[in-house]
């Protein structure tokens, strides 16, 4: 099918248009290395090298694209060829610098990108600078700067408290609803949807064990997240408000936070989790812009605590999204997490983060916290559907309770969009091969 | 003083040869910003903005220096003076490349740039290439990849269990002494010596208060550590083990973990510290490399439980460093710390940080963890120095429980060098300035 004829309700059509960075495959483009795989291109295992962002930015043959369909357009490309002022932002190989620009390039950008795929006057122009996404090989579409994780589902945070402190007296801890609860991870182990996850090893012990034992996780978890990615940065010592979130955040992504339950479980206390989440943390390769969610657009829960001018939203536009998760393991849904649910805004976030007067780079992304909803069949780790092992999950292929080698586990979701449309995220899928061996 | 006459005794003579970047003073050099200030240069302060590594990597007039007493070298234009192999790497920026170049060229580096600065022959070519400390801007010295705080000093661990946890069974938690304890610390906040620091905002929370207050920090502290410099990267899903610590780490420097007590104590149960550490980290100007450190290695204190395979350093090469550490406070010295006390080693720490498949990247930051010895006097914090405020610290200038806007801090230390000489570390140096009004 033709690239500008995308089938009604195709939750990529032109009311989505997310970014990426993908290059051709084919002994044409010398940046391809991975035959492609599956409709949404193939993920380059390079990015899971220990590089730094610098050398990655320097790799030849990678590109901005943006998604329309199953097709990419080449956004520098096509830029040059229409004679746009938005060719030098686009014709790049990662989306730092259409980032750094702020809101205000950001809005113009999409408007000119919403134009060229919808006026059937540019068709003939554009038409050799869309690609299959069959042909493609998607990146790690920005240099990520710090990755902050947070904890910001009641619902998980409850879970997580009955499962681990069963006798305290409340499930949550006495400052949850005081403060969205974060902490850094590890940035240079940020991978893109496709790469294959090693299973980590590492120190567990049992509380019947005398001793720490030393083997690969035998609790390797998926975490079901909405991950935030920083644009426009912020000077150190001046803290960012609610009212400047999207001045700032330019888009959001899935995002798998990887967690091995048996090895953060003896080492979190008294620093929080480290080797237990730091081994990968997986995100799609499209960026969803915000300005594409404005129909998603949702208040938050009701707050059953007053809270500090700084974090009190209740005069803001409304902060939540209405985000529809779905978690597959081997093709199998498992769960269907709602991100609406979730008691701490993406504003409120990024308020808290630089309250202290921390600054904001850009490429900053910041994790929501797992997305469990109050049902069942609605929790976003298999910590919590399997309530930490003691039940099983029936799938096609087996009973679970964690993630066993050569599973492929794979987050969707959508949000309504746009006269009852669909805006679809990208997907982040991910398969676990086996730990190697440590001597 | 020519730069070649290094007085005998100097801490900072030929044998030592620590790395920085710096920019020139004056209206010659459009990179300079700032007024010098002291003997080890001054600060910019534009290290301290929210902008991006590649950012200041592109910053005009800045250069990779070589301090030799009271002088720094250009390295690159000495390098290209002299017609060596090595200008490409030192004629650049920040130190990047140099880091990312890997311990074979860090010796040959080393090699040849004593022989520049000791053989007469050199001098009329290199002496236009010195430039006096007191005319020159120091800088961030390398982008911080991922930047990682450890807790590897056991009395400072001791300390603080017995003043938050006093009624535990030990003053260590039962995994301290199996692992190196670590989380991650927010790496677009490291700043270079000289930078002022902000006292931050945030919320905190008496025992005895209902519910939580917010505004600047009132038990705001130093900590005195050391820094580990990664240079050669690792792979994704490999780990590096003990005898690998000297490809990959490069070099140290003093480091400042400012820390706010009372933000810190309302935030971190059950993730860890955030906000109470995110502010800032100070860093000194000058990255010693090991390779001027041979003099200093000692075993580390005999280890009390056996340890696992990937941790035990029994057979290896002593893993300690005797950097002798002194805290002051606007010029008044509080605290002589004992680095040879660390009962981790650095070696531990990147085998620990890496064995669940971490990657590290050039850049990759790791700091000890506040240093204590035995002694009152050698306490690395004022949580420590005056049991949290329960005590007053007596300065010439007033009392002292935490740290008041205008205090300056300022962290110097030296190890033994060959032939009895000693090694200087450049200086950690930082004031306090009041809190910005947040509404």
């Amino acid at each position: 099918m033709p690239p500008f004829e995308v089938p009604e309700g195709d939750p990529f059509g032109p009311h989505n248009l997310p970014y990426g960075v993908f290059s051709l495959n084919g002994p044409a483009d010398p940046a391809a290395s991975n035959a492609s795989a599956g409709s949404a291109g193939s993920a380059d295992s390079a990015d899971s090298a220990g590089s730094a962002g610098s050398a990655r930015a320097g790799s030849p043959g990678r590109r901005v694209g943006v998604r329309l369909g199953d097709h990419v357009l080449d956004a520098g490309a096509a830029a040059h060829a229409l004679g746009s002022p938005y060719a030098e932002l686009l014709a790049q190989p990662t989306l730092n610098l259409l980032l750094a620009a702020g809101r205000t390039a950001w809005s113009d950008v999409r408007r000119a990108l919403t134009a060229w795929v919808t006026v059937p006057a540019h068709r003939e122009t554009l038409e050799p600078h869309f690609h299959p996404l069959s042909e493609v090989t998607l990146h790690l579409p920005f240099d990520v700067a710090d990755y902050v994780d947070f904890y910001a589902s009641e619902n998980h945070a409850r879970n997580v408290g009955q499962i681990f402190r069963p006798d305290a007296a409340d499930s949550l801890t006495p400052n949850w609803k005081h403060l969205p609860i974060g902490y850094h991870g590890r940035s240079g182990t940020v991978v893109v949807s496709g790469t294959e996850v090693v299973r980590p090893s590492g120190q567990r012990k049992a509380p019947s064990d005398n001793a720490p034992v030393f083997g690969p996780s035998i609790r390797l978890d998926l975490e079901a997240e909405v991950g935030f990615v920083v644009g426009a940065p912020s000077a150190m010592g001046t803290p960012v408000p609610l009212s400047a979130f999207r001045d700032h955040v330019f888009g959001l992504c899935l995002l798998n936070d990887w967690s091995a339950r048996d090895i953060q479980a003896w080492e979190y206390v008294p620093l929080g989790p480290f080797l237990g989440k730091s081994f990968a943390t997986s995100v799609s390769a499209w960026i969803t812009p915000l300005d594409a969610l404005d129909d998603a657009r949702v208040s938050p829960p009701t707050r059953t605590h007053p809270l500090l001018p700084y974090l009190d939203d209740a005069s803001e536009e409304p902060g939540g999204y209405d985000l529809r998760i779905s978690v597959a393991i081997n093709g199998h849904v498992v769960s269907e997490p709602p991100f609406s649910t979730m008691y701490w805004t993406a504003a409120q976030q990024l308020a808290h983060m630089t309250v202290n007067g921390a600054s904001l780079r850009t490429g900053d992304l910041y994790g929501s916290g797992t997305v469990s909803g109050p049902s069942e069949a609605e929790r976003g780790s298999l910590l919590e559907l399997t309530w930490n092992g003691r039940d099983t999950l029936e799938l096609p292929d087996g009973k679970r309770t964690f993630l066993e080698d050569g599973d492929e586990v794979t987050l969707t979701a959508w949000a309504p969009g746009p006269g009852g449309t669909r805006v679809g995220l990208g997907e982040v899928r991910g398969r676990i091969t086996p730990a190697p061996e440590i001597h």
